[in-house]
């Protein structure tokens, strides 16, 4: 990506092993994040580009000689943030503060390419049993992030059988939010979101209410259908300030919002009478190592299917297409098949 | 309190049973709160006055005819919000948002007097196994707010023996914070404060610690300390803006923010950075009726003496020296003697 609304697709050299705890990956599908929009409509115009991508699959082409958990040949999937899994964050489950982890197409490749140097190999990756063609491949892709990230939302808000769940954004996060907290025993969930093709896909995950109000009529919207109280669990899926308004107009007293959109804030309202109603605001960049093994299992059972969230497939060439779909809203998550 | 500076003590009406919940109790000892503070410094002047005081120690005078578990002669505290501690906010111990709860000095008495009305009183008061003249009472008054808000702050953040703690704030609701952090087991606790005389108590009280300076020196001087990676939890006991940039300054990645301070912000800082570091903010005004029970016996049994928290005692009619010595920093916390 070399600016606002400028992404190329160029030939580099091949990734190659630089130290003994690389791994090199050879990308079968990849795709284009909600966060990969941010860039694309505000970075300023640059002379070298930026490596793009941070969700891939594929198969092992090379290990280095620390690597021993995979091999050549190996279908892999690598969570959007790269770590050793062994660091004292790592072990608390929080992969995206690794002491020795990054982030990808910064001082590496990024996924969206043909291959990529994996740093940390033996912490990054996980092994995917599953064939090169199965029909399950886009959802194992979703353990890169974006199912993950839904995740991080519900499991940080506390979403249980017993809680009451608002999803902020019908976008492929807030949908994968839905899905997580559904999973997760939620009886009610309230989406709320705009786009009817969305919200639709919302429902079969778990939605039981769509929310099309915004702001202020969003919110009483929310608090309409239920008694006025607001929902315990919230999880904000967007990013914007006007989300995070939204998650705290709606949290229930005591209620706990995850936020995992990537924030476009710097500042959060929180008053008073925020503090006095006991709001909690948790989540973060989502530590999708932690989860991968986790949610793999219900993902081959076929129990759910995240990958419902990819409405397009693009190839290499046209994923600068891809990118310019995904901004105008024509398409929901873009797939890149490799 | 009839605006900033101005407060007064004047003959009002003795309460008086007004419903079948309710009950009067003659206070012994009631105090001056840290937030009383804040409208003594900026309450526009009024005609009317509001009454002041929300933590009181008493003998029940009479009780209406739906209060069965006190009776008239019985030693009780009331926590600073009133409830009826049966709603469902109640049950999950969040008794500040009480269906039918509410607080003192707006529809009742202020606890800054020699009597108080007391509604849902079945709900409100705790029984104390003490006699009037015991040397417990300070720190039993206490459990009406300033121990009962520090120990929400520990325990929304999380303290355990396993976590390092910093506490923001030297007053009596930082004093508390340490204590109830050494209580739950904490070994590493860093106290952010500048007067030698209350950090000294602090640190009798756990502190390992002393931060003096503020604003990024002390955020550095905290991550000095901890290696360069903050504390896990971080008890926000002040309620200015500065002091909530400090605590998402120190956090580690990972960590967790119990804020207790009464909010004098409207906006709080947190932008990608926070995100990605997946900072978490909790606490707010503490149900201190969910912690009553649970910490008294330490104070029945002299393990722990909130209660030195107090290091003035007036009587009534000197009740606005009081407020004159906390506001300037001569006292830390005034306990006023009826």
């Amino acid at each position: 990506m070399y600016g606002a609304g400028d992404v190329r697709i160029e030939n580099v050299p091949d990734p190659t092993l630089q130290e003994p705890t690389d791994a090199v990956v050879r990308v079968l599908l990849s795709c284009i994040c909600g966060s990969d929009l941010w860039p694309y409509g505000s970075r300023p115009p640059s002379e070298h580009g930026g490596r793009m991508g941070h969700e891939f699959l594929g198969v092992v082409e090379d290990t280095g000689s620390d690597v021993s958990n995979v091999t050549r040949g190996d279908l892999v999937v690598a969570p959007f943030v790269w770590a050793d899994n062994t660091c004292d964050f790592c072990t608390e489950g929080l992969q995206t503060s690794c002491r020795h982890g990054g982030q990808w197409g910064r001082d590496t490749d990024g996924g969206q390419g043909e291959a990529v140097r994996v740093p940390q190999a033996q912490g990054t990756l996980v092994k995917l049993p599953a064939a090169e063609d199965s029909a399950l491949m886009p959802s194992l892709l979703t353990l890169s992030d974006v199912f993950c990230t839904g995740h991080h939302a519900a499991v940080t808000a506390g979403v249980s059988p017993h809680t009451t769940v608002t999803v902020i954004g019908d976008g492929a996060v807030g949908l994968c939010a839905v899905l997580a907290a559904k999973r997760l025993g939620a009886e009610r969930i309230l989406l709320a979101g705009r786009h009817k093709d969305r919200t639709d896909l919302g429902r079969e995950f778990g939605a039981t209410d769509v929310i099309a109000e915004r702001g202020d009529e969003g919110i009483e919207r929310v608090r309409e259908l239920t008694g006025g109280d607001g929902t315990h669990t919230v999880l904000e899926c967007v990013g914007t300030r006007q989300a995070i308004e939204m998650a705290i107009g709606v949290a229930r007293d005591g209620g706990v919002i995850g936020r995992v959109g990537a924030a476009q804030y710097t500042e959060v309202p929180m008053d008073f009478g925020t503090v006095m109603r006991n709001i909690t605001l948790t989540g973060g960049v989502a530590p999708a190592r932690a989860y991968i093994e986790d949610l793999m299992p219900d993902i081959l059972d076929g129990k759910i299917q995240p990958g419902r969230v990819f409405d397009r497939t693009v190839t290499l060439e046209d994923v600068p297409d891809g990118y310019r779909a995904m901004a105008s809203r024509e398409a929901l998550k873009v797939l890149i098949h490799l």
